[in-house]
């Protein structure tokens, strides 16, 4: 049986991955008079007069909605909310067992943006954060921009920033095994999607500060960042000056990094040769790279990072979102910012000691107990040096 | 320690009444590719190409939405939607512990009719059904109508339907005991709210013939019904021809049945000793109902029925919610009907056998496990019979 047979036959057994457990049975009268009517009117009442009470005691302490309309689903393109809804529950599955923090899936049956943001505000109010999910460019930067501006708990869009603190950790461990530094490496990334834009301005606001950008057509000009909400990063990209629109694998050459959102099998051993010396490749897309395994072990790249589970380096954003929202509700956090952000790309890295860092060891695995308290605890501690947490 | 504080103190415990709970750990890297990514790519298409598929692999086939704007919360009126949390937490609760129905809670910041129906529409993609609460008169009306039209699964009001059924399955048991027709005795209902209108639409679909409805104002007229959308009644009520606006308690001289669904104390043993021999009363208002118990039993009332769970024959919704959508979500039902509604009344009214009927024994507690299953197999076979079924 291959996989997807083995995942259909699994799917089908268990008719949905999630369900909905009980705290504490409701098994006697006693029970169901504190807990439903009457003794339920009390806590209602005392919310009424104190939102925050909630906190205390609904799930808004420990819960949040995951969200998405289907529009950019995994490599499957737009499939619409309903078939997203097996990779919902999966991140809600996944947020469970990896955080303890409880997930709601919603998939929605719109994809217009105004009735995205209302509808999510509308039913926000019990949650204690909002992660979005598989909402396709460009209008996912809108929907996350306003709804957090507009809701006093964190919005989060999972495809932009969790695969961009794993990227960056992962990034920051790879300079330390080949000995390069942040502020001088020369980086390559292709596609610009939700994924690579937001990689691009978390590394600028770690001190990356050398960035050659490409999409399907080739190397990009000063225009093109402007529509990708790129423009104040113009200073920190092609530094080289080359020509715009010049063919990712003749930008690549004498390059140190290289991260690829983008699609499979874009680079050969010859382009990655061309690469500097001790040449990194986050090749990410899914299933298959943008350079083979092979490939790069033929070129010599000395760390390649990949989004699959069956080669080293495996850059999953499991490694982030438990552990980022698990810290943000702790503290009650409002949003979930930049310091935040960078604080879980350091706690993340962190993990592997320096002594232990290797070119096929440079992120922990998923299944690695140490990831999600690391990051909960550093997240904390961020929320609240930049005050934004309610407790 | 009085039951407030008790109520206060567990909700705080807990920390929210339900929680996530996966079906199957995901705690190898096989599950993580089985459920997660690259496995879940294949039910995303299956179900992109054939949305009844999402009853395979999903959790729509067992899950349902609990969404209330808060405007009419138990007895406390309308606190909102956060406020009303702790309820609708509660409820789900109730769905899983009696139903084994999985239920989300959404609780909404808008008490906007237009907003509710669009906000409801556009998430409601991913579950089987659709169970509305506390929300007050006359939009629930028109948010429960225009939502089931719009949407293929059952969009259900449990406020009006889950009252009526369960008052009606109590009154015909009572009606055996006492030994009066259902197409002779003669109903008084006061409180014109969701319940009060749903159990009068529900009785005179189910046989009953002489009811005089009032509310605050006394006896109603005909204009009044009209508002209330019971226009086509019109037949049914007032046969005596009594004069409109006359006080509830003159109102109930002389009749067989009242049902309360209104305030505390409306009734003295005076009013109620003024009734027919072998008077029923269902006085449902919560916590304090419209004839205390004493005063019912010192004028000598045949059988009382209240919402309490501390005198006998207690009126609660929890009866038939679980089951109604067990049985609805086992055929995958697009709307809950009006057969289906009598079928939930016969089901109920029929778990206690005949010969064990008895004035303080009229309805089962809802700690019966014979409920659930009764209720559920008999909505599915009615369900089937007028062809609403998917399955």
């Amino acid at each position: 049986m291959n996989i997807n047979e083995e995942a259909i036959k699994l799917h089908r057994k268990l008719n949905g991955k999630i369900e909905i457990k009980l705290k504490e049975a409701i098994d006697s009268p006693e029970k169901l008079s504190l807990l439903y009517s009457p003794g339920v009117a009390q806590p209602c009442l005392e919310i009424a007069e104190d939102p925050q009470k909630a906190y205390e005691y609904t799930f808004k302490k420990n819960t949040i909605l995951i969200v998405s309309d289907g529009s950019a689903v995994l490599g499957l393109g737009n499939i619409k909310g309903l078939a997203s809804l097996p990779v919902m529950e999966g991140k809600a599955a996944l947020f469970k067992q990896f955080g303890d923090v409880n997930c709601l899936p919603i998939v929605l049956d719109t994809q217009d943006t105004e009735e995205i943001i209302t509808t999510i505000k509308n039913i926000a109010i019990g949650f204690g954060g909002i992660n979005l999910e598989d909402i396709s460019t460009p209008r996912c930067f809108e929907i996350e921009k306003r709804l957090d501006e507009m809701l006093d708990i964190p919005v989060f869009h999972d495809d932009q920033h969790g695969t961009a603190i794993v990227c960056c950790a992962g990034l920051i461990n790879a300079l330390k095994v080949v000995d390069k530094k942040i502020n001088e490496v020369e980086i390559v990334i292709n596609g610009l999607g939700s994924a690579g834009i937001a990689i691009t301005k978390l590394l600028v606001n770690y001190g990356f500060k050398n960035f050659s950008l490409c999409d399907i057509n080739g190397l990009l000009y000063q225009g093109t960042l402007m529509e990708h909400d790129l423009d104040n990063l113009v200073d920190f990209i092609n530094e080289k000056k080359q020509l715009p629109g010049l063919p990712l694998q003749e930008v690549l050459k004498d390059k140190d990094v290289f991260i690829g959102v983008s699609a499979a099998n874009l680079i050969d051993d010859k382009v990655a040769k061309s690469m500097n010396k001790d040449a990194i490749i986050f090749a990410m897309a899914n299933p298959n790279p943008e350079i083979s395994f092979e490939n790069a072990q033929k070129a010599g790249v000395k760390i390649l990072a990949t989004g699959r589970s069956d080669y080293p380096n495996q850059i999953n954003n499991v490694l982030v979102f438990p552990g980022i929202f698990k810290g943000t509700l702790a503290v009650q956090a409002q949003s979930i910012n930049t310091q935040m952000k960078i604080a879980a790309v350091n706690a993340l890295a962190s993990i592997i000691k320096d002594e232990e860092l290797k070119a096929d060891y440079i992120i922990p695995s998923p299944f690695d107990k140490r990831v999600v308290d690391t990051i909960s605890q550093a997240v904390q501690v961020a929320a609240i040096k930049s005050n934004i947490n309610k407790i």
